[in-house]
């Protein structure tokens, strides 16, 4: 029988056991749109092999790829019942704000009775639910907050290995795919047998990869330090893909997105942005800063820690019809006269041969 | 008798509580070096005649004016019997990484026994200490945790009332006196009939003004919207003069920073500096970066949120000599071109009066 492991636990021990799920549900049932359902989304794109099924009953499709455009033929399904040997359920949507939809708990309760771990990037913990923490106790099942943290790191501000390439995706707004593009570049570079990894920072590539740190939920004294910390302990790589969070113009986000262009000093940017989006996602009435605004912001603020430069711009044309996408890109080089990418339609190889650069560089100073 | 109030408390009925407190004595013991002791320091300052006495028995001297340079003749006591009418121990220090000396549990056990409250800006919770809360609750006394929080707001980026003027003091470093510029610019708009407020957001600010927000204790996805709602909150103000915390470029504590910046969406900021200061407190080998440098990242990032101007420097000369101090002011006058004061030796009347200005300013617009 398992044991009840518990959020609390040493992040290491929580990403090992989630490394250990290979019969996954995702949870978003409702809650398909994609802005809601990115966690689901990013398991579907990233960890398929171990996703059986996701529990979404509000839509009359079958398949996680006509609902969500990602997954194949992975079912959908109504309950649990349609899954007998699932060993996790995982909860697929990440709400602003991030509380459990109330309807779901009965849903969990289930999944907990059958034994199955359940996993949580949500604001509300599942270990502060009395009933849930009773099932789980019962039933020799875990309740992984991936969030939940005592991290309490102060940055000291040393510099690291110099061979180590630190590479981070920063962006116009939240919700465009900085993490995204630093999973693509990772693995762009990986295939050319470079030594590389990916960072998370947050709940869904944790998820994906098994490792990192929900830096949105860390006490903020301590943001800078736990990704410099965690920075430090894989600087063996001669890359690292550090995914990044919200906007340094962000109304909201600011504080973790400086934090971690702080905590990780990186040699290089990408700069990240959704074509034809105009607002602050989720604040129809506070536009976008303008991308030569928001890349001096970048440059500057960065520079405070460490030497750094725009190595590239991911552009996401998710929107756009491909010959609007291919005149966007078209447009971005001309406008930045950078290497130019759409992960999603072109592939990420111009970014990895820019970060190839940016190596070579940092190696001659 | 007193029933046990707690840090959960809602913060406006913790902040009634700190300001009920008439006889406190502030707890140093052993760590009474001013950077160690700033919070009590500050105490002595601004909260003198709310203040009793000092457990401080490791320096020869009698008094706080003596040790502290502050606080006159309120003296300093060895043990809790030297003050019987005492109402509250405020504990003194603001360490690094926050812990408590575990040789004072005896005496914060001592002080509710003696049914008095224990105050504690540290960010190891007195609460979480099981014999702590056993000893409040029996003797009635109260164990209040400045730091501690459930602040879960998302700031939105919308405007505050424009006849509220919001004047932030940002700075090169910590602990170089932002919160006292804070206060002494705010103490002057009142003295010429100003509706001011001073907006602690420090533990120590919240000790002495019983109001505010701890912003570096609170979850790093909340920073920008905690201070946002806080601001709101006290919008009926003319003028709010806004505790700054770390620094733009501190390794450490730069998201807390720009947290703030973005949720109080200063129309002006306060540069303050300490002369002679070359490295980051607490980390020797981590040079400061320059005045211009500076200036320019405070700029940026204030007007990615609202249109902001530097209005003014304050100068910390605490290490200089009277004719170096002048020097000193006269040189940054010319460098920077602005108002400038040190609060501490000429008073905040040159920054009293930018404010002024800086209303009429916004109000003009």
């Amino acid at each position: 029988m398992k044991t009840a492991v518990i959020s609390d636990a040493a992040p290491e021990s929580v990403g090992q056991r989630l490394r250990e799920h290979h019969r996954i549900v995702l949870l978003t049932d409702g809650y398909s749109s994609p802005f809601l359902a990115k966690t689901a989304i990013s398991m579907l794109r990233y960890r398929s092999d171990d996703v059986v099924a996701v529990l979404e009953s509000s839509t009359p499709t079958l398949t996680a790829q006509e609902t969500f455009s990602a997954g194949g033929d992975i079912p959908l399904v109504a309950d649990l019942t349609q899954v007998p040997d699932a060993d996790a359920i995982y909860i697929g949507i990440a709400p602003p704000g991030g509380s459990l939809p109330p309807a779901w708990k009965p849903i969990l309760l289930e999944a907990l009775r059958r034994n199955m771990d359940v996993v949580s990037g949500l604001h509300d913990f599942l270990i502060d639910d009395a009933d849930l923490v009773q099932a789980a106790e019962e039933n020799g099942a875990s309740l992984i907050d991936v969030r939940r943290n005592r991290f309490r790191q102060i940055a000291d501000g040393q510099p690291f290995r110099p061979g180590c390439v630190r590479i981070h995706t920063v962006g116009q707004d939240c919700s465009l795919g900085k993490m995204v593009v630093s999973l693509e570049v990772e693995q762009g570079l990986r295939q050319l047998g470079q030594s590389s990894a990916f960072v998370a920072t947050g709940q869904t590539g944790i998820m994906i990869s098994g490792r990192g740190v929900p830096i949105d939920c860390v006490v903020a004294d301590f943001v800078n330090g736990t990704i410099e910390r965690f920075v430090r302990q894989n600087e063996e790589h001669d890359f690292l893909l550090i995914e990044g969070q919200g906007s340094i113009s962000h109304p909201a986000y600011s504080a973790v997105t400086l934090g971690l262009l702080h905590g990780a000093a990186p040699d290089g940017l990408i700069y990240c942005y959704e074509a034809g989006r105009e607002n602050v996602k989720g604040l129809k009435d506070v536009p976008l800063r303008s991308h030569q605004e928001l890349l001096n912001a970048y440059e500057v603020a960065a520079n405070l820690r460490h030497p750094c430069r725009i190595i590239g711009v991911a552009v996401n044309t998710r929107t756009l019809s491909e010959d609007a996408a291919m005149a966007e890109l078209e447009w971005a080089k001309k406008e930045f006269q950078l290497p130019v990418c759409d992960v999603y339609r072109t592939g990420a190889a111009a970014l990895v041969e820019a970060s190839l650069q940016l190596r070579a560089e940092v190696l001659a100073r």
